[in-house]
């Protein structure tokens, strides 16, 4: 349908047209709310979209959706008689109404109460020759990645940012039940972290002209790869911590693994000294929050299955108490075994091709860690062993996803650590962090994970970017 | 005390020597857990700092924090007789050590219990020469600014991060009960929003060489400086949704309520026809999270007020059930009357001494609503108000801070929408958020509340550098 001329749209909602609902209701009234509390018989008003419109004898049959309700029951059906609304034909799916009616016992014997309209308003009409969206058919994942603003209004959608949102409630509560404190750590630092990545640098812009970089804050400054070190000041107060932050790399990578900007959730604790209790409290948090995702999200997960989205290993999350732990040594061994990989070097490091071989044929596709990797191949903050060449680490990797995790206890020996700074000449640059440990500095140990990878894991989808609702990668920033 | 030389040092503990404590434990154990479990007369070890040394004959007195507790029990007292640790005397305040030995039943009848040591092992002297914090004496805010690193061994830091965590959860829960979705809005975006505001650009920065800026995103982007247009794209999904998240300003400004990396709440709700139920809705918010806070954190509370922090007007969040609201129109006539400002123009915007003049003398000290403001200073966001010359918005401001929060309902409306971006030339930027009410389209409306200025509004603290870790502003980025 075309847009119709402003005139001739049926009447229009102004601001002052719609009336306030239930006088004793703080917030707008919601389809959530109407199953739940069933007000049969009193007059109600509400605002929502047209899923589809069935017209029968003199009847309209409007699905009324207004994304408050899981994915069971994901509308209301709103009967309208022609008589009462001459307009009615004019709507579509697609546009919203206001619609003021009442709730009442259902003579159809499959449904227990419908919504009978006493008065409809169009809100905005829809140019449904132009709306991804049709009545009664199915998105694809592909096809809701094209409109990434509208995609929300998707069923599909709706079930994976419900996830989404339950997982970051459920870390946020896990943690809080365990006595952590969030902290934000900074995203603008002058710390590129981990050395080697790419990373997006800042300048100020104001009113049309970019100003010299330093003129705004003194110095060079990024945004971060990383919140760990400032986490470890924290830790150093607190004992335990945690930041669930965005986080930018400026990769040039279109995989269905990479993104620009993504959120990361980064644990430390203090008081760590042994790289197994970092493990186990690791598998405690992803089994916890995964199970409580599980029970309050089986809607979610039904509708995904039903649309052939699932893992095939999310029953580890829940069921498996504890993962095989191989060193690096191990794994090395494992690959020079084969016959692709028997060329391995010495301390080389693995790519995904490694960590697949790995996971596939020698665990049996099932999740596992490596633990225990040469100190050449890691960063400086990780804990030297008493081997003196391999650092007290772990990589989690998963069927499917590839390295879900990096952790490690932290380098807390004032002087190991202020050696390791020296021989990379960045203690200037770092010594607030060095500071930690000039001043005490208790041993910590800890570990990020992508929240965007834990999704993908969980549901079983396959491209990252159908986890974050606008996606920043290579060569895209819509919007 | 001077650093020792490292082999003369005591005991240094390395990963191994530690033992895994409680082996049923999944955590560390802490002194909280101490507290709350009294686990009498077995052997424990623990890990933390020293706050203070005192000697009593034989005994050596050590006051061991690990960050555990809240204010008002903020150390284990540990109890080493000198005969058995001969290297005690060389611990300082500020070192931190690995302690194992047992909780006894205190003889001092002030005293429940004690700790009495069996073993002691330094893990990192201090370098207590440097060390900001004294052993018995407290911090000032000032004093802790200037190692904001080091600030949460603190106890008065530590109270401050305290409540700023509990503010966080408890909007978490909020919205969790009330149905919203938690939405990570982008940092990265195209889009500079309010257009007027001074704004940060990005730039890939790779192996040390600068990348022309377009290269990897092919478009400009900006860090963004509210994330409420991408939230509108949301609630018309879901109906309810916020998000907390970093917001950028490259504002050139030194005062005590600004930075250029601030978080902010942002709210966004579906079938909002009414500005006041808007405000009766953020009213409700802040009440409830402010009650909330106060409750869980009266001993934060009362640490700081122990330490001349307190509000005057905290007693409002929480007893007030709303707050004058006066048009714009309104307020310009009150500042006519007074003698400062008779000359405001037509359609001036209020600055912070028009609103400190309106809240003292006007209100008398008490929060109030600014409502209504003329169509011309405000973004083009906002829904025109039926006299087409004013919009459905609202300030709340608050004595001491100032302006607390803006929002307002949106123009949902398609063709008065178009014809605002149109006016502004901006229509082919924001296609994706015109298109939200190309099809469809619910009305809408929500507000945004800067953490660190609500913080600072419960607190009673006056400066913005003291309630967020790692401060970012005008030529100041360290760490």
């Amino acid at each position: 349908m075309f847009r119709l001329p402003l005139l001739l749209q049926l009447r229009r909602v102004t601001t002052t047209s719609i009336s306030y609902r239930f006088s004793h209701s703080l917030y707008p009234l919601t389809i959530r709310e109407i199953y739940d509390k069933k007000p049969l018989n009193q007059s109600i008003n509400l605002i929502g979209y047209l899923l589809n419109i069935r017209k029968l004898k003199t009847h309209y049959f409007l699905d009324l959706f207004d994304g408050s309700l899981t994915n069971n029951r994901k509308h209301l059906q709103v009967v309208a008689s022609l008589d009462d609304h001459p307009d009615l034909p004019r709507l579509t799916h697609g546009c919203s109404i206001n619609v003021q009616g009442k709730l009442v016992k259902s003579t159809h014997p499959k449904q227990e109460f419908e919504f009978v309209a006493e008065n409809i308003n169009l809100i905005n009409s829809c140019d449904t020759s132009h709306y991804p969206f049709k009545p009664k058919s199915d998105e694809t994942l592909l096809t809701l990645r094209q409109d990434e603003h509208l995609r929300l209004r998707s069923p599909l959608a709706q079930a994976i940012f419900r996830l989404r949102h339950q997982l970051t409630f459920s870390l946020y509560e896990y943690f809080h039940n365990h006595n952590f404190i969030q902290i934000q750590t900074p995203c603008l630092t002058k710390n590129d972290c981990e050395g080697g990545g790419e990373t997006f640098r800042i300048q100020p812009y104001q009113s049309k002209v970019t100003q010299k970089e330093k003129e705004y804050f003194n110095t060079q400054v990024y945004l971060t790869v990383s919140g760990q070190l400032h986490l470890e000041t924290a830790a150093n107060g607190f004992g335990r911590v945690y930041t669930l932050n965005p986080t930018f790399r400026a990769d040039k990578n279109f995989s269905r693994f990479h993104l620009a900007e993504f959120w990361m959730l980064e644990v430390e604790i203090a008081g760590l000294t042994k790289l197994d209790q970092l493990l186990d409290i690791y598998i405690h948090l992803l089994r916890t929050v995964a199970t409580q995702i599980y029970n309050k999200c089986s809607e979610e997960f039904k509708y995904l299955a039903n649309h052939n989205i699932q893992s095939k290993y999310i029953e580890q999350f829940l069921n498996q108490e504890t993962y095989p732990r191989i060193s690096y040594q191990q794994a090395v061994e494992h690959l020079r075994k084969s016959t692709d990989f028997h060329d391995f070097p010495d301390n080389g490091d693995f790519t995904r091709a490694h960590e697949s071989y790995l996971c596939k044929t020698i665990m049996n596709n099932q999740a596992f860690f490596i633990i225990n990797y040469p100190k050449k191949l890691k960063p400086f903050y990780m804990l030297t062993n008493d081997d003196n060449t391999t650092v007290a680490n772990f990589d989690f990797i998963y069927p499917s996803i590839g390295e879900l995790s990096g952790g490690s206890l932290r380098e807390h020996r004032y002087e190991q650590l202020k050696l390791c700074l020296d021989e990379l000449d960045i203690t200037h640059d770092l010594q607030w962090y060095l500071d930690i440990r000039r001043f005490g500095g208790m041993p910590t140990g800890g570990f990020g994970l992508g929240i965007e990878r834990f999704l993908m894991a969980i549901t079983g989808i396959d491209n990252i970017r159908d986890v974050i609702l606008f996606p920043r990668f290579y060569q895209n920033c819509n919007g």
